[in-house]
């Protein structure tokens, strides 16, 4: 069932996203690798939590799709960003060349500046939402995105490559650098659907733990997943000379939190019911995926 | 007078930029690259026709600051991106080391994208404006910068280097890269203090000839300016293969159409009268500017 619903959601948001970012543009080569990379065969983790957390609190996730592609946008920014020379200098990402591979490191930073701005653009449109409302949510995707989010995160992983690296470093790193976009889906998913505080705060709360919980995934997978699925080599991390909560735990201590992670993410959704079924789904999804 | 006008306004923007960009913040370092370009001695003409704008029209433009910064913090972002090796691969700026001299390349393309992220947290916190009017006016800036605009421009700008470029394309060029976001300023700074639809047309031409005149200057000045006050070297232009208006026009042809887009922005001014008088004073400033 959840596959189903995933495979609609997914295929909603590859539409949207394909008629707001069009073909036929001048220069046709920004619109050109803004395509490259946004439909390189993301999941589209964000907007699909963020309809999901609308749909939990009785709202409808499909009326927000602007804000949801907009989230997919700046996720993809910040990709192709990090994976710049540089940056992280990666040469694959999800088994396909990365954006600066095929287009050239220049094409590559404005591809990145274009699906930024194109994101703002994007979520102060969302069409049948009130305009107090739009600012707000809009206000909180830019904090998420910016020094106090995934830009700081990046910053904090970069300086920390090499370096040894405490327990709450390198939590505050992930909350920031991934984390933080993963909570402002699911916040404004629920706010955008007129959720009440005590919702707002219990999803925020899921939000975190899902955050936490795919983080944690990601580093069990550099170490044990199957590099064809994951697209790029398995073992980068430790190579890299990055700390992860493998290294800092071990795998089974980072398995065992993991778990914990999802158990307390669920703890959260209790009191929503059978509305946040694809919510619990996804959380349980994340950590049993093989890339 | 305009000189103390100039004065007083710049030292507004700067001291609300201080306030927007604070310090102390972590990690130190993004805040403290972003500040170093943020205060690197911008003359401030964004905000200033902004809140310029908003006076002509009977407005008081003091009372856009954020909007005003958000358009220094987008304008400093694209000279750090322009700036990096893969782009321009500049080394001083206002005769001062660019970021990235300063902070290495990754941390230069972050400082950049923390900035463009924070004009958008500001802009939609503007204190007293309408959140209609707040959505609206962001989504032009939005627009001005992206691909549409700025960052069209610049993909323009690096496709053509070395290449002949015809008097069309280097018109859109500089219509997209820079005079998207002066007439931006312009043309919002009026619609936020409540201007008519003709006052916002009227004033929108003045900023399109406002933006021509400063490019054709600024071609200008690479061939006949002082090193010194431009803050790099004189006739860089020529040396990396670009298309100016004084290789297509000639450096008397280039005068000409300086003037002329002068007495053209005087012109779109005219039935402002004396609340224009600011306005009037910049695009003359401008063609007498010697860096």
């Amino acid at each position: 069932m959840l596959k189903e619903y995933f495979r609609e959601r997914a295929a909603l948001v590859e539409r949207e996203l394909n008629r707001l970012v069009p073909v036929a543009g001048y220069p046709e080569l920004i619109y050109e690798s803004m395509r490259y990379s946004l439909f390189a065969g993301g999941k589209r983790l964000r907007p699909i939590l963020l309809m999901a957390a609308a749909d939990a609190v009785g709202g409808t996730g499909e009326s927000y799709l602007h804000m949801a592609c907009a989230l997919e946008m700046i996720h993809t920014y910040s990709l192709i960003h990090d994976d710049l020379p540089a940056m992280d200098n990666d040469d694959f990402r999800r088994g396909k060349p990365t954006c600066h591979k095929v287009y050239g490191e220049a094409m590559a930073i404005l591809a990145g500046d274009g699906l930024l701005t194109t994101a703002f653009e994007v979520m102060l449109s969302q069409p049948g939402v009130d305009h107090e409302l739009i600012v707000a949510v809009s206000r909180d995707f830019a904090n998420a995105a910016g020094a106090r989010g995934m830009v700081g995160g990046q910053v904090v992983d970069m300086l920390a490559t090499g370096q040894s690296l405490d327990a709450k470093t390198l939590k505050f790193m992930h909350q920031a650098k991934t984390g933080a976009l993963f909570k402002a889906a699911v916040k404004n998913g629920a706010i955008l659907a007129g959720a009440t505080p005590r919702q707002v705060l219990l999803l925020s709360e899921y939000a975190e733990q899902f955050g936490l919980a795919f983080q944690i995934t990601d580093d069990i997978l550099d170490v044990v997943g199957n590099q064809v699925k994951i697209g790029k080599p398995v073992g980068s991390d430790s190579k890299n000379g990055k700390v992860t909560y493998v290294t800092l735990y071990s795998l089974d201590g980072a398995q065992k939190m993991a778990r914990e992670a999802v158990e307390q993410a669920e703890t959260a959704l209790a009191e929503f019911g059978e509305k946040s079924a694809v919510l619990k789904e996804l959380v349980r999804y994340l950590v049993t995926r093989d890339s």
